[in-house]
């Protein structure tokens, strides 16, 4: 393949700015979407046979595709080790698994995988500047997720303990260990309330009242980290336009 | 016509800072505010016939002076195609064409269309400095909105195949499908949390509890964004009201 | 009544900074305590007639009291009718109503006015740097609140006319009305989901995504109003605070 | 014991910046986590005697070295009083009691102190900047938190007597008292909604609908103040650093 060529579809498979390079990048988002709509469809009910069929045929094709797609972008990936273990490029991967790995592998389990295809839709967004603004505020405040991830598992984990404690006596079906009131605990920190699990003690009750009280206060962390995160976010992105323009 | 009439007429069917704009504008409101409780006390079940042929009179008198509302507006505006076109003109025509269009189309889902007259009551507010702030707050975040949808949509979809994977088996009737487990997905993940479907297997409920950590973030992003678009809002209010009182 | 007494009486009743000021106010509190719990223990079924007779006696002792206090303030207020005709006046009043009001008209709907009694409570934070803070951040977002507030009853109303098309057919015994739908729109929005009601048919789950997308981000706009004027309101207070230090 | 060896048993208790130290460090940390789960799977039902037997062993064995620890601890505190009375000495102590006491007390109950074991888990990230950050963010706050706690006890108290008064007569099993309205009162503010009990009156659904409307404007009160008061930590601790540095 001479060079020109093999620059020209480069350009196609990786610039999105010129006009091949877009119909290429909106191409490869409609197949997503068409292979997520049939992967769903696929799920129904009482299909007929020929529907099934006719789902299962398009997923196929989409999958063919997206195999091109991926050779294509190792092909023309200047450092294609770099590319293989990027994030998009093992999603590229993870999306085809299922089409090259032999048919004794147990499907159902790879098919779930493929729903990691929608991150592709990303793409139509990589550049804009709010995914931009996002990412610089979500590095920000790495360190105090981490933290509140942790400060919440302490806080669902007392609670199980507690309302275990509580209501293991009263309802030993519902809260029958500590696990089985980890999903008490989750499901009412987290404000969900399904009902399937709740206390009918009045300790457990008051437990609830004091775990939710401070659940709520915990729960307002994150809004307040993000606000202030985006507020400096904001700043630094201002800075690095001026340093642009200035340039 | 003369000109004066028509420019008189003007001054009170869009100038709502004169008395005689007012009163139009007040009553306006109040019609609509009647039509409201008219339409929904028309829903009651159990009416006797009297009551429901007066509410309906009093429907057929409001959307009567509606249409004649509607006409005047037209009349009276420079820009007749872009009065029609706004968004105002848009549920200004809503609001009457079940009244406008011949009865053989079936007057039920028209009737829901009504409901959009409500947004008139935003007159009320129109040129309220809090309203202003609001718009340009949003005006600053709705590439940020968009991105968040795009994220929300993208982790509902994750959410729902997942489970879906980790319920189907279990519970064949309320996961029977990828669209089944949508529903619990935006019910779960808004933390609703109705309680007529949620997972039973341990698998579907480790993965309900890294889906809500993770939702419970996203949901805190909305909030975070309003905070700083609203200062910013503030900023540039402060800004313009001070070059205003300098002109 | 010689005038130095009355200047005494004046600075126990309303100078909470002086000894025997604080005790007045302690009393008051801790009355105030006794009677809500009183009040509270009088609801409980199956009490025993003899402990029922006892709750009565203390909860007319401590009416006895607030009435005497009641009649306290008045006498030293500078400005009768201001002191009466403010919030904390008309609180007074109300929670010793039930007292002085012939016993014919129907106790049981004046109790309820008693609860307004905890308001009190608030007499131990009323001079402190928080409640002034607070209260300053809200009147700067007054009119962003009443706004906000309309915004969330057309989106209520707009929810509850919605689901009644899509859920009336298919569940008319409980959407039965607009009227009844309101109470699923309130219950949805706010997300607490008790589980009572909830749509059935797809389109009614559609249609419930959609208004939960936009209710999530309407939720979110108290917290960022309350965050910037929150901001305002501490540099309000620093400012006046250092004015304060230099003069 | 000579002193260089005492020393140096200092620095690996209480120094976990040396590699001894941290070594110990890690240590208790993954004896907690071993603790904390055998805990947890000794609650599972249905457990054969040779495994109970071995988790008990476990336990056992763990919590005789958290008393080592402890006593090591008091040990080489230079002020012992000021260990055993601090926030990480009495955890450290509740974790050991079941162990010391004799076991005539009931051991059932003590069991559920052992939780608190979990904090120490915070010893590792003790040091970290986020962890200052939110101490900082929190004691900034301090006062405004508690108004906040005592604002949302009176709405939930005065939720409760409203419910009660509407629905006791419909519902007298459910809101048969104060004290039973109270839970209501928990679950509908904290928008978790079990669906255990909820109002069936048009005037508690009424009643309901606004006190939600007031309840989640007091729950958009923390997110506010925690990034008001992250936004003025994340100042003082660069304030801090530069001086640090400058010095």
């Amino acid at each position: 393949m001479p060079l020109s060529r093999f620059k020209r579809l480069k350009q196609v498979v990786e610039d999105n700015t010129t006009q091949s390079g877009k119909i290429f990048d909106y191409s490869v988002q409609i197949l997503i979407l068409i292979s997520i709509v049939s992967l769903t469809l696929e799920t129904l009910p009482n299909l007929e046979p020929e529907t099934y069929k006719l789902l299962y045929a398009i997923d196929l094709f989409c999958i063919s595709l997206f195999t091109i797609e991926y050779l294509l972008r190792v092909l023309v990936a200047e450092n294609k080790i770099k590319y293989v273990t990027s994030f998009y490029g093992v999603i590229d991967l993870l999306a085809i698994l299922p089409f090259i790995l032999p048919t004794k592998v147990d499907l159902r389990i790879l098919r779930s995988f493929r729903v990691l295809r929608v991150f592709r839709a990303q793409h139509l967004t990589r550049y804009s500047r709010a995914l931009t603004k996002f990412r610089i505020a979500f590095g920000l405040i790495k360190e105090e997720i981490v933290l509140f991830l942790i400060i919440t598992f302490i806080l669902i984990y007392i609670s199980a303990t507690g309302i275990y404690y509580f209501e293991h006596a009263a309802q030993p079906e519902l809260f029958s260990s500590i696990f089985h009131s980890l999903w008490w605990a989750v499901v009412t920190l987290t404000t969900v309330g399904y009902g399937d699990i709740y206390p009918i003690t009045t300790g457990g009750r008051v437990f609830t009242f004091f775990m939710l009280t401070i659940g709520v206060g915990v729960v307002a962390v994150p809004a307040g980290l993000v606000a202030t995160s985006l507020i400096k976010a904001g700043r630094i992105m201002e800075a690095r336009e001026k340093s642009e323009d200035e340039n």
